[in-house]
């Protein structure tokens, strides 16, 4: 049984779920995987907790934070103000799972600096989270290799969709000559609520209330999230070095309903679409806009929880992937398939 | 640069697409990879080439193969009568590629014996034939493991789809619930013809001009390739040791054209699917069966050159991935994936 020593930074939506998933799966890992993983520090934004001797109980972690305190608040080990950077820099752990909220605005702060301070330290970093992988794709990866650690970023795209690992592993040699995604569950939700002749406010508080749509909505509304996610899987599987200003991003507010009821009535489906498009050179043009789709394109029939990827490749045929992700759980589950890729 | 010295056993459909691949690729995957692909020997049923020095051309084994001839008249090095059994036996190789066909009457030879010589020698083993899968899932693991080798067999389960690796490695830690699969294009094609109105003997001879069905047709059209690919999927993914008599199997050959029409009408596809079934024990029920899809099933909407998989599972929601398969080139470049998979 070899033990797999985990630190979590962020107890959001993201986080608290992985701890669920971490207590409900433990047996099942430890005997399909010999693995046996274990929560030693967990960090949020008013405290941390760290025990390398006993671990955190991670259903206590769950527990803290759905009565709405904080993990400072773990009994015994739980501490105010010492923060997420200090529990990196200091805690004796194998895998750093980085969680806390994207923002790209504070430069992908406080995660780039965590997950920049945990490879350092030779720790594996598996993290959800874009804002560091979008400006930073190139850095951290020669970090990771220089310090012979991992990092993965499943999570980053489509929620839980493995559409990274699919166009890293399964594409091996072949050349992609377009790639298509619809990696956002919000706008295509809000989409099809404008459709149904919803105004924009009831779309919108609709989403709020099925939890597809957070905080003011701008970076999904505005093409970001999509932006960022085409970023990630440029650089990942199509090996293009980019940023969120390489991608043609037109979000879906400037939208009117009657496009989007004609659409419908015509009976295709508008989908905020991620696309790359190879170039005569070997480039490629990326773009998120939002897109009719008639119900013969391979992501036309997405349901309002479901997202996509489609790989045109030359020697494996055109491969579409799709996720129903009725809950977060699937997006939280990629740290999970993330550690066990390491490991098992 | 990293040379790998490949033995290709097998060079009908399969065997000539991936030579062509391995032609057409050699550069890229040099400079992607690292890694120096070479073809040192080949068979076919009636010889057997082997260079270890300089390697075969893989354009010129196309070459030969397409213009009628055999392996064995491959200038300077081809030998008639120099079995599979003995390159197999002899060659100093990294891998066998083993694209012999699926022979199941006769023991899945000659392939198993290949495929375990091949282990026994320690060489890794890529093969999409199904037979020696079916037969001896147990026992060729066992064997690849205790020689410390890989085998992989990604090209025998719906073609040119990474069904098999998304779903060992992409679903890692998650219980499947239901396994759903359109592992075969060959029945698709002939179920949408007859619902077309052509007679049984005119849908299967179209079928026949397609490519999409050879030999009799019963190993397609009485479920046994799915059913196949139904056992490779239990014991691959879901930890299932079964063979075929673990299958309720029912072909297509019962089916009247009525029905077939009728769902049409309705705006469904008969598809045949291959099933597995959670039970309360964690067991599964494993079922090959034509069934009627409507549109609203992530596998209602697959064309006529389509194959599917979806998976539904408890942490990472339902998982569909589909491909279009207009060709048998991405049945072939499994190998390489496979080949890319154990060395890159």
């Amino acid at each position: 049984m070899q033990q797999v020593r985990l630190v979590l930074v962020g107890l959001g939506n993201l986080g608290r779920r992985l701890c669920q998933i971490l207590h409900d799966k433990r047996e099942h890992i430890r005997e399909r995987y010999g693995l046996d993983l274990v929560l030693i520090g967990a960090a949020d934004s008013r405290g941390a907790a760290y025990d390398p001797v006993n671990g955190l109980d991670p259903e206590q972690v769950v527990a803290l934070k759905t009565s709405g305190a904080s993990i400072a608040d773990y009994p015994d080990v739980g501490k105010k103000a010492w923060l997420a950077a200090a529990l990196v820099a200091t805690a004796q752990a194998d895998v750093l799972l980085e969680a806390s909220p994207v923002n790209l605005d504070a430069g992908a702060e406080p995660g780039l600096s965590s997950i920049r301070t945990a490879l350092r330290r030779g720790m594996h970093v598996v993290t959800p989270n874009k804002g560091p992988l979008v400006l930073a794709y190139t850095e951290l990866h020669e970090l990771a290799a220089s310090h012979d650690v991992q990092l993965r970023f499943d999570g980053t795209v489509a929620g839980g969709l493995p559409a990274l690992y699919i166009g890293q592993r399964d594409l091996r040699g072949a050349v992609v000559g377009r790639l298509q995604a619809v990696p956002n569950l919000c706008t295509g939700y809000v989409m099809d609520m404008l459709a149904d002749g919803l105004t924009w406010e009831q779309a919108t508080d609709r989403a709020r209330e099925e939890g597809v749509l957070e905080g003011d909505g701008s970076w999904d509304l505005e093409g970001w999230d999509a932006a960022a996610k085409l970023v990630i899987l440029a650089n990942a599987v199509l090996g293009v070095s980019t940023r969120m200003d390489g991608v043609s991003r037109t979000g879906i507010t400037d939208l009117d309903a009657e496009s989007l009821q004609a659409a419908q009535e015509r009976g295709e489906r508008y989908r905020l679409l991620a696309e790359a498009n190879r170039d005569a050179d070997g480039g490629y043009a990326l773009s998120v806009a939002p897109v009719p789709l008639s119900s013969d394109h391979p992501l036309g029939c997405l349901g309002r929880k479901q997202m996509g990827v489609v790989y045109e490749t030359d020697i494996y045929g055109t491969i579409t992937a799709i996720i129903d992700e009725p809950s977060l759980i699937p997006s939280a589950a990629t740290m999970l398939r993330d550690v066990l890729d390491i490991y098992a």
